[in-house]
């Protein structure tokens, strides 16, 4: 999971970058980066470290152009060093120059890393963003294709998930693989210029005249002509349009209050709040409470549904963050105590309906259940807002391994029992579905294994 | 506004303190700093930074001891400088160590400086907690004054507030003024280690035995003799006890999981939210939004009062900092897009109460009505979890000058207009105090400017 | 001008090669960077900073391997930023990986990289090791030759200086081009394992038990069998060997503790001074002062020649660094003086002699003849152990243009009034090959314009 | 040692104290700080680091004033930490503000602090710069004596080492022991400002009008009507004059090019070398080799003398600095190669005089010798232009124990074959104060023990 941003023709380009990459700053905290093309050359300018800390007013104050992209960085494929962050460039003696930064995870990376290395293409990082770049590169430099034609050779022939902004001296091309598995959008700002992100949100904050989704397939060319939108050309060897969305965006990754899919964020989640109360229209609850705050809104529509009081039962501290002390240094076991903790009384002989979006490992959700039975809570029914995740995913998300996701080695009945609940519900597949428009055009494969592609 | 934490007899004193000082960030982001006592010295450590920017697991390891203080530093009075930031130490030659930490802001500050400074005591900062320490270590060491004795003096002269820890090289002494404006508590640990917050937030994370605040003029030794409370002892000249809690902790500094002056912090806002609504019987509207973090309590309290539907209407963005790229920077009067987003769809022709916990200057508010009102709401009606602020507070908080405070220059008709709200409500003085058990016990200065103490 | 170090078959490789670096430390301050093999990977770190600050104890801590070889950078092609700075390096999905550094030049570094480019192979950089790098790796792994062919073909068809190190997953390369323009030397220590460096002085302090140059065109390689040196093969497109060493390395670069093309720079260092003094047989002076340290050999050989005193009367400031306050940010003109003092009473009345290794722009020693008339000399006889500087250096040198040397606009007359000296000689080309044995085996292209590649 | 530098009325007062401790950094590269008064208020910036890094363009563009001290620092008494640092600062609120900045040590330290701290003067360092100022301003302000007198009193009772700086907000007062142990300068620039310094070397860099030394026992102030220079008035109580100036400023401290005590350093070297000569008449030897840089002018002296040649045998790496690889991570007991190399073949069947101004713990030396011995040296002839070692300092010289000292120990026949030479001899006491034109004004306790204050 990554964020990513473009923008074009704009003399604020990278300030308005930072500001996109900022709001997507929850889609990545490990690195971020910056390529600006200021008319005549791509600067760069990457990170470990979180936006604010990397594109300070000092920074941005020398680093200026019109055309930007930039990325922030969770880390998948690849270790978590510098060389492995985004955007990556290729400037050529000869003159054209490019930038890409991208989010998503290629399938057949490493066959087609192969594939170039023998015919001299040398990589500087294991980051799908670079191999991208160059194999789009070698098609236009070596082979003459046209940049419209190289990216669509790359469809072609490179497969998996992958959401793309590529930057040249005059140009951005915006591209998304045929099954759209990750988000992107692209609009106009009032001052006539365009802008690109991951997420919605990203643009909000600029107060754009209109934005709209970048559709599976698609490439858009944005120059001094304007945008021009490419749909999907489908030949014999070519990809077809397979739309499988991550439902994983609407579940926890994307922000509440961004339009992912066509669908609202918040809605859809409210949705799964209300879909994971169906089966417990006779359960005797007082409250119910989210892990905050990635489960607030699918609690709020569990409440509604019910017709339950919504209570904030637990606090989440926001300083909380990535390279803080390390439980085994503190007091063994209680780490979550710095990231959460009970509003004193309130559970005091409750039933409770405890909601969260998932469980991965299950490690986090057993500490608030013991630290929420010390504060003397009657009974604990955990609600989860998505089946149970037994299967690894492949385009761009970083579970564990298949042994270390606790659905895929224990039953429902063993892991409430590991958990410590009075009850455990997961949200079955066909409920999930009925909380899009389109269920079949999302992915499901981290609940049942049908991989779209491999 | 700052936080304050000590620990005495533990053997992982600076980690504790660590993590103490990090569930009371809130309280402060400026600096932070740790004492340590190591049974032969006294160390320390600050800087300008987050606690978990400072003391890191590497600056931990080699910063060991037994009693520790430590303080999150919020800039009152003094330059936003590290000479400014606490702890401070005073180490003599002839043996004795000590080392202070404080939340509070003193009235007599500066003719009780000059005095000290008379006689040859001088300072190193413009920090209250600089001047508590060398007033006390004076009477000690100078007057041959008890530590107690010389607390007593300090309480008996200097006047305002100050909820203050001080360690020696075996002791720990905790001490609060007769006013008891700022929170302090303390409690024992299972392994019978004693510690003491300004909050019982950065308590509860290390899962005490039990713990209890410390009452107004109160002062505590802790020592290898266990803990022993020492109650305010009124002579003619003493300042008798006259509790006068600041009420804005219950409004919006401490954190909602907290127990503040022997009442659980979210029942309160809660409360104050149930009041605002009294006002409001008929006013027909479709939900309640709060602007979030803080205001999340009043709002849930108000939506039960009129049994209206509570939404998150506003997404904060919490990878919001202090130095991050100021508005004038970007696009201008924006800048609050940074911190919130609308969620899409939402507002649409709604006619909602917006909840807030106070107005200080008034231009955030505005700013998120205006990203409202473009969001196609219908109505917007503005309700205030407490009275205007008309006053500033000298007891600890940094308000702006009383020109600044904008319910100090207008009326209300006025702020209603400069914000663009349909309607603007306060909490009245009578109202708030109807909110917490003991409102004779609370100062209301800022709201009334009948201060206890000048 | 750069320094490169390498080591083959050390535990302790990395520590071993940072001091190394640290004894080459005057070839270039900006960057410095070393790339390690483990036995699984090659590792990296590079950064803008000197040997002592980038390669501290904590970072060598974790950095460790068998095979290292390393880099100090003084700019030359390509701006000042880390992404140029050497090592580079190259990883291959299919096993192989390839770390090269290199000292040197080349003159057709556009063409050969247009025309990897125009293959596919992209850079990162605008570096000649990257473009060695990669011309080898596309040679071995596109085109299937061995690293000995490979190195080779390089050879053959890329012009220019280079001394480079290459290191495998098992084994290290070095490579000098048959004209040997810069100095690179190899050996192998006590406990079996093998180095290799720029200068002498760097093996001389790892206490080596032999050590000797490699020649032009000699490719060496060392692994688990030891070392096999295999000299230049000359065919009908070849280049043919003709030695053309830089006469700068004994002039100004090369430490005067370093062995160079055979022979003792010190004792060259010399032998340029008693050439100097031939033609001031009769000049009657009290004293010969060096411009130090630089010029300290030159004017002991002077002051030997003439049998007249040395002296030290200007002192020079060794904690100068590049970044220090620019002159204009201080009292104009007299920057020098940051840099050099002269002895109080020293040159009162004194007619002296004044050694420089060599004029580039005159501006520094024009302003030390002003610092010394006004300490009171009565005449200043400026001798400089190099002929007029009148023509860039391709082969590695960081000269400013040729309108920017001033022994390419102005006759030695208007240099010495611009310098402000009593009277000015410069060593002739004629002299200065009389101060090596084989004077037909350098390149004065500097002084005389006859590049011996272009 | 250490070195302080101040400026009075200067718009460029920050700058040129940043050249002044730049020139002086050979005096301590610990840590390094500027006070300075803006007409307003005093400003510090203080921190761990050489004066390049710490007084970066950056610094200094926001650190202006008219009046500046500042000081670099070589550890003494107290710790090596940033509280320990200089200047000091004490502001009172009732106005007054003052800074110090001294070299120095004070033998009666620990008595005066504990008066200070018993009438309440606490102190944040354990830095005589602090006692000193605290000293003077409680005289000051508690006394009500004027600022000469406040400096008179400190004379008469606290005795030792100390030259000073005092800045006020609107003069400079400057004042030296009446041993005058330690050195001090000052002199006015061309544009009328005044300017103070530990040596003439860091006011030559400024082109001054005129310098003096501030003789013993004088206070000096300047202020808007000039300077006004008070020599030492002695009554019954007070400290008579008795001049003990450091003899190892000429030996080792001082640069070459100062002026100290009225004599010119580099003429002081010469002649300790020449006196060394003495005794060596008839003993054959080849050439004199220093080890560089600080026995240069030694070993100069001594070559004149007995007309032997002067040759640099030993190249010393100027990049070595504090914080670089220790020996024992390395290869062990060969550290001493990181900092110097010998001449290739040049020692090969000589016969040495090897120079070197002091022998403290003899490792160094011992280490050199056995370097040198490995290049093939017929006989290594030790000289050392100075004294044994005996005792240790307590006027501000960090010298180990006198367990440590290696003279203090062994006789100087066990220190010859310690570290390895074929004869060892040092200067007599007798003859080194023939060096100097005043023997009986300098202190020799290090040689004799005889210690002119305890």
């Amino acid at each position: 999971m990554c964020g990513i941003f473009g923008i074009y023709n704009n003399p604020k380009a990278t300030e308005l970058t930072t500001l996109g990459l900022f709001a997507e700053q929850h889609r990545g905290q490990e690195s971020c980066g910056i390529a600006v093309n200021d008319g005549i050359t791509l600067r760069m300018h990457k990170k470990m470290g979180l936006v604010k800390e990397v594109f300070t007013p000092d920074v941005l104050k020398d680093f200026r152009g019109n055309i930007a992209i930039g990325h922030v960085r969770y880390p998948t494929r690849g270790l978590s060093t510098i060389y492995n962050s985004q955007p990556h460039i290729v400037e050529t003696l000869s003159g054209p120059s490019y930038a890409l930064t991208s989010n998503g995870d290629l399938v057949n990376y490493n066959s087609t890393r192969k594939v170039l290395e023998s015919k001299g293409v040398y990589f500087a990082s294991n980051n799908d963003g670079e191999l991208i770049l160059k194999y789009i590169v070698y098609q236009v430099e070596k082979k003459g294709k046209s940049i419209i034609d190289s990216i669509r050779k790359f469809m072609k022939y490179v497969n998996g998930a992958d959401s793309s902004i590529l930057a040249t001296k005059s140009e951005l091309y915006i591209f998304r693989d045929p099954y759209a598995f990750r988000p992107i959008c692209y609009g106009e700002l009032r001052d006539g210029s365009y802008v690109v992100a991951s997420e919605t949100c990203a643009l909000d904050i600029l107060y754009p005249k209109w934005y709209k989704e970048l559709k599976a397939g698609q490439i858009a060319r944005i120059n001094a002509d304007g945008i021009e939108v490419i749909d999907h050309i489908s030949d014999q060897y070519d990809r077809k349009i397979n739309e499988k969305h991550c439902i994983f965006e609407h579940i926890y990754f994307s922000r509440p209050d961004s339009i992912i899919y066509g669908e609202n964020v918040h809605l859809v989640r409210q949705k799964l709040g209300r879909l994971l109360a169906e089966k417990d229209a006779n359960l005797p609850v007082d409250v119910v409470v989210p892990v905050p705050d990635s489960s607030n809104f699918i609690a709020l529509g569990y409440s509604k549904e019910r017709k339950l009081p919504f209570e904030f039962g637990l606090i989440r501290n926001h300083y909380v963050g990535r390279t803080f002390i390390e439980p085994e240094q503190t007091i063994r076991d209680e780490s979550v105590f710095q990231k959460f903790n009970v509003l004193p009384g309130f559970f005091q002989k409750k039933k409770i309906i405890l909601i969260d979006d998932s469980i991965v490992r299950g490690t986090t959700i057993r500490k608030i259940i013991k630290m929420i039975r010390n504060a003397g809570v009657a009974e604990i029914h955990v609600r989860i807002g998505s089946p149970p995740v037994k299967f690894s995913c492949y385009y761009g998300i970083d579970t564990p391994t298949r042994e270390e996701l606790t659905a895929n080695t224990k039953k429902i009945e063993e892991i409430r029992q590991f958990i410590g609940a009075d009850s455990l519900t997961y949200l079955d597949i066909s409920q999930l579905s009925r909380a899009v428009k389109s269920p079949d055009k999302y992915c499901y494969a981290c609940f049942d294994g049908k991989y779209p592609v491999l």
